[in-house]
């Protein structure tokens, strides 16, 4: 597996430049010998919710279908190399829906799982006075696919896998929900603030790149699956975003991690088989849990 | 807060000697300024569920009222001090019903909140063949109280408290049914194995001192509460428990662990606004959770 991390991608770079980086990325992970990439969170555009937008300036953003001529290139490459990926995306339905999603592709180039995110942090109104604001709520509707597990490639060893995008990765319901089906390969991509764009918040990239790592090795272990969280990196846009991608094993080891803030692969072994022992001991759901006493979890939504 | 970490008590030690322990643990504590005193599960005896036992060789292990005889000088000795303090017991009710159950004890000596552990590892029926048996399934009933927060003392700052029991540390739905009802402060005590006794899964100490303080700083930092985590250690009658006692932050950073497998105190000042920034941002629960997507986790109790 391989964690390809990104660096910025500026408002002004090209669709033909970010093309020409993800495809050099997949060709140094295939280089490796990795047969899954996993691409960052949005991976063909800067994070655009961080900016008002509307009309055209918002529409550009946006893939009317997934493939589409724009991002072909990519699937046909890694159908050549055999290999496949994950990568985020904003979506725009047919029918006007718009989500923040991803889809794994098969290495033959079908798609083999589609998500779309679920919790999305931010706020539909801009907040007043901030240069850059966080409009996730404004431009996406909730993910309405819910947590759906699906079977990976045979030549991945077919991992039962689950896909997050960013935050969702903080929310322990989201990993238990695929946990519950079984998943022993998680992917997933993010942009994460390293700081508060507009000097509010006290916590630095150090922190909060601590924060990404830990919830993802916390939600491996707990799940007994193996994780791969991946980037979007460095100063976007006069934002800066935390790198420290990283491949993370059963036990909530990180095994492979990124060092920089730019395009950058990181790549590991991952065997199934370490999923089995949490799966039939500490983490054995049908003998241990107690959903009786868990009902709190779905019947509020807030603190009460 | 302190955590007193307890080294190992062997089935030939007197209850006398015990409470010394703890009365000496509790002395050193409020020394050192604490308010509040974690003690671990179990506290008063050694870890019984390793063996096969009835009768008398039993009955011994159990506490049939909280404070009794036994403990009430740890009781007194504590309401001098206006020291609170957390304790693991084993609970034998006047129904004659078994509970792995926990007493948080104000600086006045009364009883602030009572937990009786979900979370049960292990079996009913002894596996053939191996020495040391995990038969808490055998030995206690459910926790029949779910996950209830209580107001810790006025000397604490008044905290809003949790309470868990070794294994249920290890489950994320135990600590979100806690922050829901908005924790700022998480106590628990554990007896963890250090490695297998029977010889047979391959974790050894140092791993499972990791995932014991993973998932106490993932959980504290996905719930923005501070957390208490404290171990009964060291080599008891034959059988190795891991130490690690912690004290995590709302960032579930360590701010404080044990060093040895004996009695030790570490204390950490836990200021509770450090809670706010957590609870009114990244986990604002009222804005970012999706319950309609968390039905998986009640309708289901194993992988499907």
């Amino acid at each position: 597996m391989a964690a390809a991390q990104m660096g910025p991608t500026q408002k002004q770079d090209t669709r033909e430049a970010t093309l020409a980086r993800l495809l050099a990325l997949l060709e140094e992970a295939a280089g490796k010998g990795a047969q899954l990439v996993v691409f960052p969170e949005l991976a063909f555009t800067t994070f655009f919710p961080r900016w008002l937008l509307d009309g055209d300036a918002l529409e550009i953003y946006y893939e009317r279908g997934m493939p589409n001529s724009h991002v072909q290139p990519l699937f046909d490459r890694a159908r050549e190399l055999s290999v496949g990926f994950y990568i985020g995306y904003a979506e725009l339905t047919p029918e006007g829906e718009r989500f923040n999603a991803a889809v794994t592709v098969g290495p033959d180039g079908t798609i083999l799982g589609k998500y779309r995110k679920v919790h999305l942090p931010g706020s539909v109104e801009p907040k007043p006075g901030q240069t850059y604001q966080q409009l996730e709520k404004r431009y996406f509707e909730y993910g309405d696919l819910g947590f759906p597990a699906f079977e990976g490639a045979e030549s991945w060893n077919t991992p039962r896998m689950g896909m997050l995008i960013c935050n969702d990765r903080r929310w322990p319901e989201a990993w238990r929900a695929y946990g519950l089906q079984g998943v022993e390969l998680m992917v997933m991509g993010y942009n994460s603030a390293a700081y508060d764009p507009n000097g509010g918040a006290t916590e630095d990239a150090g922190l909060r790149t601590f924060h990404s790592s830990l919830v993802a090795q916390g939600n491996a272990y707990m799940n007994a699956t193996w994780a791969v969280s991946v980037a979007k990196a460095g100063d976007e846009d006069g934002s800066g975003l935390i790198g420290g991608s990283c491949i993370i094993d059963p036990d909530g080891r990180i095994v492979a991690q990124t060092e920089s803030l730019d395009d950058e692969i990181v790549v590991a072994e991952c065997d199934l088989d370490a999923c089995l022992q949490g799966k039939t001991k500490m983490f054995n759901f049908a003998a241990h849990r107690r959903p009786e006493h868990y009902r709190r979890l779905i019947d509020q939504v807030g603190v009460e």
